[in-house]
């Protein structure tokens, strides 16, 4: 078995085909050709930590993945990051393992910005100028890079609850700071990247015709949105029964706002894209999936033993 | 990330050690302070394969483990073994990836063999001085060293299937290969260890007095005893549900032999140790729990990392 650690992991990382197979495990996941283990948590609570274990397999793959992804919120007063874990690469032909990589967590937040970047250019409207941002933390940051990428290099806002990281990140990113009206007002494409328990954007802010790509909400009780706005509502969902647990799609759902049969999966949407009514709310509902790490863990791997 | 290779981990393996810590594992279960995520299965189908996964925490340890056991059938036609996997050993406290222990499943086999052990003195008539062995692979290697060691050195029968099989590990670990029946009537301490789905033993075989450890029935389908024979029957089980869902419990169970209730966990016994009554069919059921896998890893890490 080889250990990869993170500077080599991050070394060998090729962004462009890495999106490319996250976006071919989303279509995969859609047709139906993925195993996932059920989802297996631990929690430490004397430590104020917890890790999550899944196994994840595409059918027709080489190798699968087993991924476990930790975090320990007390790891900071002794100079340790929160996240931790890894990605152990198996082969689905011989069970012999391959290789382990200690990425610490930090393929999983690459993962998750992946998917909020090919979600975006999925939903934008043509020609969108305006790239707004909820949160100035990880993912905001890693968001902001890719989804401005694809979309051409829109002008980027930001709005945090914290104002001090609002500009931080600003200045980081080349961002404006804005209050929440005028991001809601001016922006095209909005990306919620915040772990909050309570909406942040409700109708004041959500007009129609604004894309939302909503990667908060990837636990029961978290939540970024208020989509109770009278609109066209369409929402794209990375796994059904995912989202309907905990995603956004979960509190549609129980109002009354949407429809389970109306869910569109991520992955019909990069096999076969569409555009949506220019005065629809579309909003994407990230909770992650399995499929994307063993695509990311799969494409670095390759690179690595390559 | 260190990871520990076979010849390592086999060469600082302290057998007594281990199996004071898988004892104490059993005792912890049964106590409730574990935690184990559900069962985590992929299935290869073109490769004849499967993966098994599983997290577990004993609460209060300062390290957790994740076990990967893979099984694939056509390995031997390469050259390679069937079974492979590790065991990861994370820090309970940060998170921290401390060791993979790249054992091959033979940490898996060991501590079943080591589960049977205990599970063998604790339900031993006192003096016993008969071993009787049903089945001739590796856990019936294991197991007839390791249970022999524990019972003051009986003497060994053996049956298998297999004749030519019976009489090699007759050779091999100095015991007499004998018929079905024999084996019945002489040994007061039976260990069945076969992956059969029929019945070997029966009620020609299994006579009032006899004590039984089974470890062939560790998933659905599989069964090596048939218990309706007219006896007072007690089973001790590894774990209440597992056995009941998948071991030779269930059998009983399901046939109106044993009621749920009535069932003993290996935990309590091993905490207090007791007496069966002299004519009492016992029967050890253990399928296999996760707190075996932690306890047996902890173990080896302690050492290696010592």
């Amino acid at each position: 078995v080889k250990v990869f650690e993170l500077p080599e992991i991050l070394a060998a990382l090729d962004s462009g085909a890495v999106m490319a197979a996250v976006a071919d495990a989303f279509v995969r996941l859609h047709q139906g050709g993925a195993q996932i283990t059920p989802p297996g948590h631990l929690a430490f609570p004397d430590a104020h930590g917890d890790g999550h274990l899944k196994g994840g397999f595409l059918t027709g793959d080489d190798v699968f993945t087993v991924k476990l992804a930790t975090s320990f919120y007390r790891n900071p007063e002794r100079g340790l990051p929160v996240s931790n874990g890894f990605i152990a690469v198996i082969s689905a032909r011989t069970g012999e393992v391959l290789a382990l990589l200690h990425d610490q967590g930090q393929l999983t937040d690459l993962r998750t910005a992946m998917a909020a970047a090919l979600a975006a250019e999925a939903i934008a409207p043509p020609g969108v100028r305006t790239l707004g941002i909820v949160g100035a933390g990880t993912q905001a940051r890693l968001q902001a890079r890719l989804v401005a990428g694809r979309l051409g290099g829109p002008e980027l806002l930001v709005w945090a609850r914290d104002p001090a990281k609002a500009a931080a990140f600003a200045a980081e990113a080349g961002a404006t700071a804005v209050t929440r009206a005028e991001l809601g007002e001016r922006a095209g494409v909005i990306l919620t990247t915040t772990p909050a328990t309570a909406p942040l954007l409700d109708a004041r802010h959500i007009r129609p015709g604004v894309r939302i790509v909503a990667t908060g909400a990837d636990a029961p009780g978290k939540r970024e949105l208020d989509l109770s706005a009278e609109a066209d509502l369409r929402l794209v969902v990375d796994d059904p029964g995912q989202c309907i647990d905990h995603g956004e799609t979960g509190w549609a759902v129980r109002a009354g706002q949407v429809r389970p049969d109306q869910l569109t999966e991520l992955g019909a949407l990069l096999a076969r894209p569409r555009a949506f009514p220019a005065d629809a709310v579309v909003v994407a509902d990230l909770t992650g999936v399995a499929v994307q790490d063993i695509a990311i863990a799969r494409s670095v791997w390759t690179r690595l033993a390559g």
